[in-house]
């Protein structure tokens, strides 16, 4: 198989983590008898140093024309005071957007290994294992008007939707569910806001073509309740772009593994955008000390969702599970004992699994 | 001290904990020395079956004539299919708007004898005291349009603040830090909403008078993190009112007594309604069992903010401790061993230390 790849280090340790996942790539190609081609563009802080914006037109083009792009991490204290947009979360917006990534899938599962990091009792945690399907390009990021008002006393944003864009978001979120355990949660405020009414009809609309799947609906201050109290529960968890920002967050500090989660955001035509959930993690920043799972796992996302490679996927979660057991860990990891590694050689112990 | 106060009990277990505060008031007119006068009304679903609306008018002209208002719970299976406007709840919107009670109030604190019944560990739960400031009147809740367009291709929610109204739940949110220990955390997504912006401006400019408050900003999807990460970082929070209503009904699990939670809801005037946190429960409405300590610690803090009766509002926490020091709880909380009591013992219990 022939493919191209955008990479878009972006900012922090983004740099770091993307040559992770471009050897782990590597390491596949080889294996498998693909060819993978690497090309690198700039976003966020380092695309405003670099050319006065965070979301260069080089960078979009090349994005379009990629099979699939893979995301390190953007922002930095250095760009915190520019006006909003020289920032570099503009940057991941506006790509979002150009690529009409609609679909963000956070798959949150605990390892065994790593439920003692959890904030959560063991029994509270254990055998959780959900999928977040967030709305990505629309909601009350980019409704209009978003705007102060009558000499600054007033200022308004605006959550709009279209109903084709409500419908394809569920859709996604029903044939994710029929892939897993046929359990699909709709997360809304049905009881304040009319967009969330109808998207609640929408779900019950739908329902019908997806009879394997249960469905059920939940307030969104339910939701985030319910998250810390009964997290497997849950199985996917479909929900607008802002609580679904919130909620995604929320549910990824459950399992004590936020560095290891990756996350996809896929378009219509399928190229999608993959990016770990963390941060760009300034502070550690060129220190060689990052956890690069996450952005490998986020590669592996990619294998299987843009270019249909479920086994090349699955060797590269089997081979950060099996590291994992074999008791290496980065710093981030709060685990007694096993053994503490840096970026570089966590990356080489996959790449020998594989 | 003579004072009228209405009481709204609403539906489900609502009625049950609203006899349960009133006897404890009783209780502390008769020790005290006070009058307090009691006038009960209908909202929600209970005002629906008798008035046909969940609020009439007679319960908010009792409400804008009384020293206080206490609130049971609204809601239950029963008028969930209603049409909107005919949706208990909107009752619940509707007083808040009424009477102005722009400033909702979260205290969420651990009892130490409840903490094993939290879904976090011990270590990470334990010393957490917190203030959830949530503005209550204003934003995404009450904001227009908020109407399906273009032949119900389009919904839109509108989110609008005037720079008074944020102004004065800042306002609010500094003065509990003073109050408290000094430390204020605004949420906000300041990096995607105008409103969020000029609200982070808004601190900003207001921080000055304050000089004995530190102030921070978190964005709200980092605030949902840390609220489970890390819950005793914070001191008092403030926000508007759908991230309040989403982060406070978070808190609310983290130390394992959402059936212990009472809130404030106060307008410029100081006259304040006060309810618990937990909904109406009509699982187990009728059967005697409910918590009342939700309730009369609303009552208690009814005392302290509306009426100024700090000893008053002090004893009824305080007789609350000592029972649940005594092993005394009801069946919401998971305790093991002690003595498993129903709403009216509960209530005796405190009632008789006080
Ligand atoms: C950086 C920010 C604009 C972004 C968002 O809110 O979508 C981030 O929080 C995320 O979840 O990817
Ligand atoms: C019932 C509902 C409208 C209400 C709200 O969202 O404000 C409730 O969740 C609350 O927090 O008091």
């Amino acid at each position: 198989m022939k493919k191209r790849i955008v990479l878009l280090p972006g900012d922090g340790i983004g740099k770091e983590v993307m040559n992770s996942a471009k050897e782990v790539l590597t390491a596949i190609a080889e294996e498998y008898n693909h060819s993978f081609s690497f090309e690198t563009h700039e976003i966020g802080g380092a695309a405003i140093d670099q050319y006065g914006t965070p979301l260069p037109e080089t960078t979009v083009d090349a994005c379009k024309q990629a099979d699939a792009v893979l995301l390190g991490a953007v922002g930095g204290p250095k760009w915190d005071n520019n006006p909003s947009h020289l920032r570099p979360e503009r940057g991941l917006l506006g790509i979002r957007k150009a690529l009409d990534l609609y679909a963000n899938l956070r798959p949150i599962k605990g390892f065994k290994n790593l439920l003692p990091a959890s904030p959560l009792k063991e029994e509270v945690v254990s055998g959780s294992d959900l999928l977040i399907v967030r709305e990505l390009t629309g909601g009350i990021y980019f409704g209009s008007p978003s705007e102060r008002r009558e000499n600054g006393q007033v200022v308004v944003d605006t959550l709009s939707y279209t109903r084709q864009e409500i419908e394809r978001i569920i859709d996604k979120a029903f044939q994710a569910a029929q892939g897993r355990r046929g359990r699909l949660t709709s997360v809304d405020k049905a009881n304040v806001l009319e967009s969330s009414k109808m998207w609640r009809e929408i779900v019950e609309e739908k329902k019908a073509q997806y009879p394997d799947v249960a469905v059920e609906h939940l307030l969104v201050d339910a939701a985030a309740m319910k998250l810390i109290t009964n997290p497997s529960h849950f199985d996917v968890i479909v929900t607008e772009n802002m609580f679904g920002d919130i909620l995604s967050d929320e549910a990824s500090v459950l399992t004590g593994s936020l560095g290891m989660l990756p996350s996809a955001s896929l378009n219509e035509a399928g190229v999608g955008l993959y990016e770990p959930v963390h941060g760009s993690a300034p502070d550690i920043a060129g220190k060689g000390i990052a956890n690069p799972t996450a952005m490998i796992l986020s590669a592996a996302l990619m294998l299987r969702y843009s270019f249909g490679l479920e086994d090349e996927a699955k060797i590269i979660e089997d081979a950060v599970q099996s590291v994992l057991d074999a008791g290496y860990h980065t710093a981030d990891l709060r685990i007694a004992g096993g053994f503490q590694v840096g970026t570089a050689e966590m990356t080489k112990l996959i790449v020998d699994y594989i």
